[in-house]
């Protein structure tokens, strides 16, 4: 309308406007606005600071670039399930990353590697191989058998209970048997036994063995004198001496074991076991998640990179690190975080694996590249079939996906020597840079009941197994009441205690709160006084604003969530106060901004789940959490689709009994389709079903209970009719003997009767005389009484005869 | 078991672990970990920076108590519909509020009023409850009601054109009937007619409401001159002229309206409205809503404040603000927004109400409190009964919340003088202090194609109305793209072009991620290569990381939203590139960061709803948001149910039609009950369903297409059998005269045939002769071809008799 041509009257009203506008911005040039001053700062915003390892104190955290955090998390050795030292670890540093990206706003890329290639993954894989195809040869057994296995006793005896036992207590060569009733009394003392365990952690779980499989043997032994000999008694034998037999199977036969699948199997199946535990323990995925097996080129070439840098150097097919070259050099320190380990001849024998035959020059230097002995896995190198070191990966594929320099690198505690400063030198001596890692974070231990974790003190746990017994949610705040960074004593009475305490606080003030809301929400627009403050309100508005500022505070101090866990407690406590002071004249608005600020921080945690607008900490259930449209719905409405195409087949197919089979379609869709979705059908009189959602196990449980009741009640009503079946039976064979042969042998013994009638009614007894009057009453009664048995029993033979 | 009574060898053993820890400890104090030195910082974190109405430029935004922003906006007046003008101003508030909370962390606390009390509202609730009761009133047309409506139309015309016409063209007193005429040719005139408006911009309102009535005027009279005067046309004429009647009714009747709940209720019905329109835009609701109605005592106790500060004054049961005293103060300064509209008489009178008398020492000086005259609400004051006036209540209400300084002051452009200057120096004045806000924020104009937004141009669109053209996440989109201090030209072709054309890139990138990361995760721990970084994922990370850097730089950026968007715009188009480069070896995991980062920021500016693991921008529908099971899966499995019962039912009736009926029963399913659940039942040659979920208004769709055709086709069908029917009864209407009958009158004029056998058939003609041959030849077949049609007629007679 605007761009029409304009008229002249058009014209001179944009003068004027125009004119106008000059006016209002001469005056606006000519007025000039107050000065503003900034607002002065009552208090900072506080710094974060992390305890860095690399000082061994809170340093400020500083991020290279931007609010950009390059972030390496050590990954785990894939060959067996992850246990509670795993959940701690993974859901700790989650709870950090979730700290440093949902609260503090970092962009933070997260990489983790998936160690797949290691001596642990190439042993358990070849000694499982070779433990089954032992098993598959064996067919029953032997004395050959027993001898082997006796033969791998004696070996472990020797060689394992070495570490633990004093040089006094060790048996010679060939007096294994004799030797161990001492040994076997000696572990009774419990000093004793915690003074071998003391020398070496794995004594018990040696000793253990070492008696299972004696045991074994003893039956065995007995079983093949018996002629017992069965493979079944065989794979007895090598089951519960299996710790033992495949340690020596692959001392034997570990050089047959060529095929690589083998290793990868195991890994691959593994991995897939681990992040299944992470996703059930709410761990959100890496960024990047890196797997050894596909980064071996890039390996290689860095090993090379170290080499030609003059901090590495091969010998006998292998390539090691050289510390002291390094050492020396002015830019670099070799272990910066525990320089006192230097030269720790056993942390070192650790981290080296058990398949490696050290070839260094210094007992410090570490494997870089391994040569590869038959048996173990290898890939090419300039250097020959080799396999990597296990340090070198993390420096590899760390720098592959985020170059030169870290912001943060997180682990376990137990990993920072050798593993951490070996990982820092290789990638230093690679880079030729002065730090790889701007802050080392480390998890701390874990303990159970304070004892550290371990399968021979039989405190040992995997996340399957404590997720059967704790929820999600409740494991993440056991370790949120922990400083990250300190040893964790997880102990029963603290879950059932504290935890469980702290999550009923939680749940009651999210439950009372969404009560009071909906209550008043049913008149919002009316309720005068909703919306009111006063000094009450006030209160509670400053007691929140002091929490969330202490909330701040206490995430800046180096991630402290026990205290910050503590804001959130006091400040539910405070509002629960309020809540029964005010009464009716309770603003639920106000409570409303408490609960989404509680509900929003423990969310952040990783706590909940689910949709944020809904009030509350989310659900605790990964599963329900994620509600997917389709994979909600799918199963309801393709069990409906299933029901009604039966329906249609049959209404097409008009069978005569189709109606019939309808009921039955009707039945079973209530009975077996919807039981495991959770919804029950009850039948009702007018022929509409009512519906209800109902957790599936109890819908179960109450299925289960009834058909076991049908059952009952049927194998009772079977019980009746069998007894019935059999007492008629019994009555019908009494009739089996036609009444004209009933008095005559072999009925009767020979000679009982002399003569008979035609009916076969006796006339005359054995010694010819007539029957008495009596006598002669009672037969006839008794050839009456049979005649009918026996027309009753010709009659069943008819009708069972088929006729 | 380490609690049980120590024996000897217990503690030598503790002894020795002991010393074991001296030595370690001592080592670790003599070897010391090398010297850390913070991180160098390639780049500074952004700093944000805020266009302050207050300086007019952007400032760096500092929070004066860590990281708490306390924030006060502008809420509606609750009197009417909200507008596109509203949507505009919230939604963009809701983004920066978003942005604040969600995005830089800030501990965001928002006040927001809704103004119940105001003359809008008084006036609206007073003429609406008038009108009602005047209708009620009118029986029927009477010579006095068209008297009263003609009245009411010549003071409308007098009166309210008064400000658009020039005087020359005003009509006089008592001339306005004669004058009207030549208004009507006038304002044919787009020149005059765009000059009246220049001048008054509600004129062509004004000018709209006179024609109306004034044609209601001559139908009702006409009406009466034809005795037409029911209660029906009456109420018609009233509603044809409600504008001006309603107005004459409350100059004249107003002080009788007494009942305070008049106006209550008309404000709580639009707050209402106003909330519900919110969370359709899904803008989140304020941490603390104040009513004004709640707050009236405290608006007197801070008037008596100011007052007594020696910044008011009473006068005629009104209170007034000293401007003079308060700008010559030396603490204090009087309109620091807008100093140069200090005095700006129309803009002063704007804000002080429609019902205002205005009775202050200079026209600068604005009402407090304003005495309330009868027909008026009030409340009790030391001044007597009165209100507050309107910018008091935002002074009084954030006081009451936040106190006596607050970080963020937000509202529309519009509001900035008098409303927010006035509002300002109200609280210095009454807290004594020299900046009450530390940061002004105004969200700019809207308008409409190019123009301002109004009744008057007939561009005006409600919330309701807009919403049923795009949906909630376009028109955010919409506003997202312009800068939240700009004003916003919105436009049909911006909506239908670059807004669709980027919810389409969006969503289509979101797709195709997802659809790669499903194809990927069915193999994913086999999948070589899946986790693998090269050049192409390096170059694509650091476009991630780049882009997270330049969307903050933006966000800092006076939170520059249309840059946000590009940078999130120009990485989907990089990394769709990098898709169709990479092919079969493409990193999903790489792409799963991307799809996640940019659904974070989309969701983070309100664009979706639901579960945030879910991966993509989440729900575009507020409902579909906060998914619960219940809510969710009970429609599907009501529908099941409702199935199975009529199944049910059928089968158990055994009846003859059934298994037909089981048939529709399916179809039933499929097409009606399914439809609007959003699930299609495709059937299959095998008899089973393929099922799928698609949104419900495309099957909608699809099923209205289907009818239709079927309807076509139907009626096509219709018209063939009727068209054969009207043939067949045409026909058969020939058979109705019997063949006896057929040659003689009326059947043929009367003296064609003289004489006819028993039969009827002629055998003289009119004049006595016999028929000719021929003559005598066509008549016998014409009376054989008679004769088959009346036996068919015959036959259809007693067909349709029922016999």
């Amino acid at each position: 309308m605007l761009l029409t041509r304009p008229g002249a009257s058009h014209i001179s009203r944009l003068r004027r406007l125009l004119s106008l506008q000059n006016i209002q911005q001469s005056r606006a040039m000519s007025v000039q606005q107050p000065t503003w001053t900034p607002p002065q700062r009552l208090r900072e915003d506080p710094v974060l600071k992390v305890y860095n390892s690399l000082t061994k104190s809170k340093t400020e955290f500083v991020a290279r670039d931007g609010r950009r955090v390059k972030w390496y998390n050590c990954g785990p050795t894939v060959y067996d399930a992850s246990h509670m030292g795993h959940a701690r670890n993974y859901v700790t540093q989650d709870i950090l990353r979730r700290i440093m990206t949902d609260y503090f706003g970092y962009d933070v890329h997260l990489v983790m590697n998936v160690t797949d290639i290691d001596d642990k993954i190439i042993k358990r894989a070849r000694q499982n191989h070779l433990l089954e195809k032992f098993q598959e040869e064996t067919k029953s057994v032997s004395p050959e058998l027993i001898a082997r296995v006796h033969e791998a006793w004696r070996n472990h005896v020797r060689q394992q209970l070495r570490k633990g036992l004093l040089e006094t207590d060790l048996p010679q060569e060939g007096d294994e048997d004799n030797a161990w009733p001492r040994l076997a009394e000696l572990v009774q003392n419990k000093d004793w036994k915690q003074e071998c365990i003391r020398r070496d952690e794995k004594f018990d779980m040696h000793f253990s063995s070492a008696s299972q499989t004696l045991a074994a043997l003893q039956v065995a032994r007995a079983q093949l004198s018996n002629g017992q000999n069965s493979q079944e008694a065989a794979h007895k034998l090598i089951a519960d001496s299996k710790d033992i037999l495949s340690q020596a199977l692959d001392d034997q036969y570990k050089s047959t074991v060529t095929d690589p699948a083998i290793s990868r199997t195991l890994a691959a199946y593994w991995e897939g076991q681990f992040f299944n535990d992470m996703k059930r323990l709410r761990v959100r995925e890496a960024d990047t998640v890196t797997r050894v097996t596909e980064y071996v080129p890039e390996i290689v070439a860095f090993v090379e990179g170290i080499v030609k840098n003059g901090f590495g150097y091969e010998s006998e097919g292998s390539v090691y690190f050289d510390t002291e070259a390094f050492d020396s050099s002015p830019q670099h320190d070799y272990a910066k975080l525990e320089p006192w380990s230097k030269g720790n001849r056993e942390l070192l024998e650790d981290g080296e694996g058990a398949l490696t035959q050290k070839s260094g020059r210094r007992a410090a230097d570490f494997a870089l590249w391994k040569a590869s002995r038959p048996g173990e896995p290898s890939w090419p190198s300039p250097w020959g079939p080799g396999r990597p070191g296990w340090h070198i990966e993390c420096s590899v594929m760390a720098s592959a996906v985020l170059g030169d320099n870290m912001d943060i690198h997180s682990g376990g505690i137990d990993l920072a020597f050798p593993h951490h400063d070996n990982e820092m030198a290789q990638s230093e001596a690679y880079h030729g840079c002065g730090a790889w890692v701007n802050y080392f974070i480390h998890t701390g231990h874990l303990h159970i009941e304070g004892l550290k974790m371990s399968k021979s003190l039989k405190n040992f746990i995997t996340i399957d197994e404590i997720l059967q017994k704790y929820t999600a949610r409740q494991l993440r705040l056991a370790f949120l009441t922990q400083l990250w960074s300190a040893k964790v004593d997880f102990t029963e009475s603290m879950m059932t205690g504290e935890v469980r305490s702290l999550e009923t606080t939680i749940n009651n003030f999210f439950t009372n709160v969404s009560a009071l809301l909906s209550q008043a929400s049913a008149d919002i627009t009316k309720s005068d006084g909703y919306h009111h403050y006063e000094e009450p309100e006030r209160e509670l508005r400053t007691a929140l604003y002091e929490s969330q500022y202490a909330f701040r505070v206490a995430l800046c101090d180096s991630f402290n969530t026990p205290a910050a866990l503590g804001v959130i407690r006091d400040l539910i406590t405070r509002t629960n106060v309020y809540i029964t002071s005010r009464g009716k004249s309770v603003n639920v608005q106000l409570l409303e901004n408490v609960a989404r600020w509680n509900g929003k921080m423990l969310r952040m945690f990783g706590l909940g789940e689910g949709p944020a607008e809904e009030l509350g900490w989310g659900a605790d259930d990964a599963s329900a959490g994620a509600i997917n449209r389709e994979e909600v719905l799918m199963p309801y409405i393709r069990s409906l689709s299933t029901f009604r195409d039966s329906v249609r087949r049959l209404a097409m197919g008009k069978g005569d009994t189709a109606l019939q089979d309808i009921l039955s379609l009707c039945d079973r869709l209530r009975d077996v389709d919807l039981v495991p979705l959770g919804v029950a059908l009850d039948d009702q009189e007018d022929g509409k079903a009512l519906v209800k959602l109902v957790p599936p196990a109890e819908l179960i449980r109450a299925r289960e209970e009834k058909r076991a009741q049908a059952e009952a009640k049927a194998s009772k009503k079977v019980a009746v009719v069998e007894a019935e079946r059999a007492k008629r039976a019994a009555k019908l064979e009494k009739g089996r003997v036609a009444p004209q042969e009933m008095f005559k042998p072999p009925n009767v013994p020979e000679g009982t009767y002399g003569s008979w009638n035609e009916d076969g009614i006796p006339l005359t007894d054995g010694e010819g005389k007539e029957l008495s009057k009596n006598a002669g009453k009672k037969v006839l009664k008794d050839w009456a009484g049979q005649k009918k048995l026996h027309d009753e029993w010709l009659a069943y033979q008819k009708e069972t005869s088929g006729a």
